[in-house]
């Protein structure tokens, strides 16, 4: 173990949760809201703001600070290899956000890395803090830009395609930054060898355990499906219960069907109705139709198979019992991604000589590290939310927790990019 | 029984469905959308040829035609006493709706009274057809708008407060067709003795059996709630089941539980969830909080109560059982309407005299006889709609049950106006 890291104790937590804290202050005021929420969609005037103050806390803890072709800056710390440790999330938030998600990820990499800048210095392999310019597809769908770019996995085209609710194309937006849509292929990757993702969980499974970190090591698959049942509208009073052809009543056979088949598979299953929109949709009108939105999510992808399934029945038999018309398609499918087991065994010897209490778990939200996965092993570790909370302006990460994540993502980072082979 | 009326026969209905059925498709097109639908809303300049059209074909017909001051129109054939049986029915129609909703009673009333004054002559009691300007509310929330005012049930300052959806007032719309805002309680009447109102029955009840008219005793009483339901909002892959406090699929038990009480209850018992909002409607967001609008109908106000309580019942137990905040509110209440025995008496026997198979049945949906019926007594006959359909491009009745209900309507207005007392 190199010397420096015997200087890691409660006091040594407690000043990197300070400084991280405080950095995370700083960042919040980028796209605040006056209910505390953070609003800070990429190429915003507010989402620059962040970029250029993170940009500078990398610089003045050493690193050398680099923007790539969509805007992603890169805090480099060079090491005796030029193959790149890659450590960090994203900057960008949801509409009406917190000051977590995302950005704590960068604020933690940064940490770690500045610190070991400070105490450990040059090491074997090259570190690069990662602020990835956008992952939430809150203002363009553009999910994951940023770890997109890297992974070359862009498609030509897509920033002139993409566009905001106010009309501006994304590659309108990325020219008004300063860059330019055409350069985009050259924010692709080749030397890196390793991503670390800190992220907030997210949900309710550390903080009620008690646990301090979450070694994911694998997200779920997610397999997005529309419903859409047609019967037949009309006048809430003329029309006697037995000659309806009710939409509404079911499509909530459906919703309550699809709570049913999650629940009848158990954890770690998940279904949920996220939309459900009725037509004509008047107070005194029968429904005609429904559009109900379903997500499956789950570890493999013979089980999202076997649910989907089951969705179908179920969908089936409340259309032949209502005489509704059904129509149910496949929106998405995202397969389960495995991490790199070398990465989670990584970071559980470093919860274990942080002596922090940790599980493994896997991540049921999509993360940029499942795109930077297709070009180097990967992994992430979650640390709590407060009541599970996020995307939300109340959530919320204890200090305590940041500074023994930090902790934890110094010693995997010490173990990957400092260790003799 | 009058001389006149031994002239009718089925080459006498005949020529009045053609005559009727003629008049229909000159409305028809004041409001025509490239579907077959109709949308003649009131104060719109479709609506205003459609009442000029009214009225040409009331005056060619030897009625003295007079507009009153929110617009409605009259065609009189004045008798020997002063007060006035009225009949007819409204103008406007929903958004999207079809050629027959409210109009067929105005043109079935100008056919009866024009046949009368051609046929018949002067009547003891005066006579006079109704063109309403206003019963669907689909333009401003001024439902009744016509019936009201003729029954001074007009609020003040009603006109400026009511706007329809681009912002313009009522009171300004009036203006535009050259109606004075300020006139509006002149349309009180305080002649009226009787009123008949044709419509289509909107329903499938008269279709399904065969029966060509339905003489309509009463009105079922309305109530209509709305179901508020919060929960927590929070991310479909995050939240494990058993955490979720979701409130979409609340409602979902709600609306199938609204569903089981009235099926319980039986019919004519009806109950429709025809609004279901949920927050935030994300496709991957568990539904923090769902809005729905109950509409229960039934003749009688104390099954009424009784199904409201019903409800509170489901909702509360739904909320406990799933962790929710509820609210329910009652939004509108109007309690079932009797219409005239003496006037339905007189509908049968015409029914009898032109010996047309007919029924008894109350009206699901709220009809401007209601308003009229508290200034004089009031009642309603139906005529079949096609497979129950209103409110639809596709409503329709077949021309020889027009032709059929307007010789009931004669038969029914000379028992009332013409015969000795």
């Amino acid at each position: 173990m190199p010397a420096g890291l015997s200087r890691f104790g409660a006091e040594e937590r407690r000043r990197l949760a300070v400084e991280a804290c405080r950095m995370l202050e700083r960042l919040r005021r980028h796209g605040a809201g006056p209910d505390g929420s953070v609003s800070r969609l990429v190429y915003t005037p507010e989402w620059q703001a962040a970029m250029d103050e993170v940009a500078l806390w990398l610089s003045e803890g050493g690193l050398e600070v680099r923007t790539d072709a969509v805007g992603s800056r890169f805090g480099r710390l060079a090491g005796e290899l030029p193959e790149v440790v890659l450590t960090g999330s994203h900057m960008d938030s949801v509409r009406g956000g917190g000051a977590y998600d995302g950005v704590l990820g960068v604020v933690m990499a940064g940490c770690a890395v500045r610190w070991l800048a400070a105490h450990l210095g040059r090491p074997r392999r090259t570190l690069e803090v990662f602020a990835n310019c956008e992952e939430e597809s809150s203002r363009f769908h553009c999910n994951f830009w940023g770890s997109r770019a890297l992974a070359g996995l862009i498609e030509p085209g897509e920033s002139e395609r993409l566009r905001d609710a106010s009309g501006t194309s994304l590659a309108e937006a990325m020219s008004a930054c300063g860059f330019d849509p055409a350069r985009i292929p050259e924010a692709r990757r080749s030397d890196l060898v390793a991503y670390l993702e800190p992220h907030i969980e997210q949900g309710p499974v550390l903080f009620q355990a008690n646990q301090v970190i979450g070694v994911v090591d694998r997200i779920v698959g997610l397999r997005m499906l529309t419903v859409d049942l047609d019967g037949m509208a009309g006048h809430a009073g003329t029309i006697p219960m037995a000659h309806r052809r009710d939409a509404l009543t079911g499509a909530a056979e459906v919703a309550l069907g699809t709570e049913r088949i999650a629940r009848r598979r158990g954890a770690p299953t998940v279904a949920t109705v996220g939309s459900l929109v009725v037509q004509p949709g008047g107070f005194n009108q029968v429904p005609g139709a429904a559009e109900l939105t379903i997500d499956f999510r789950h570890p493999e992808e013979q089980v999202l198979d076997e649910l989907e399934s089951e969705l179908r029945q179920l969908v089936a038999g409340v259309a032949a019992s209502r005489n509704l018309t059904a129509r149910v398609e496949r929106r998405l499918g995202q397969r389960p991604v495995h991490f790199d087991e070398r990465l989670c065994a990584a970071l559980e010897a470093a919860c274990a000589e942080a002596a922090v209490p940790w599980r493994r778990m896997p991540s049921h939200a999509g993360h940029d590290a499942q795109l930077i996965g297709t070009l180097c092993p990967a992994a992430m570790f979650f640390v709590p939310s407060r009541d599970g909370h996020s995307h939300r302006p109340d959530e919320r990460t204890e200090p305590e927790h940041i500074g023994a994540g930090i902790e934890v993502l110094v010693r995997a980072l010490v173990q990957i990019a400092y260790a003799e082979p």
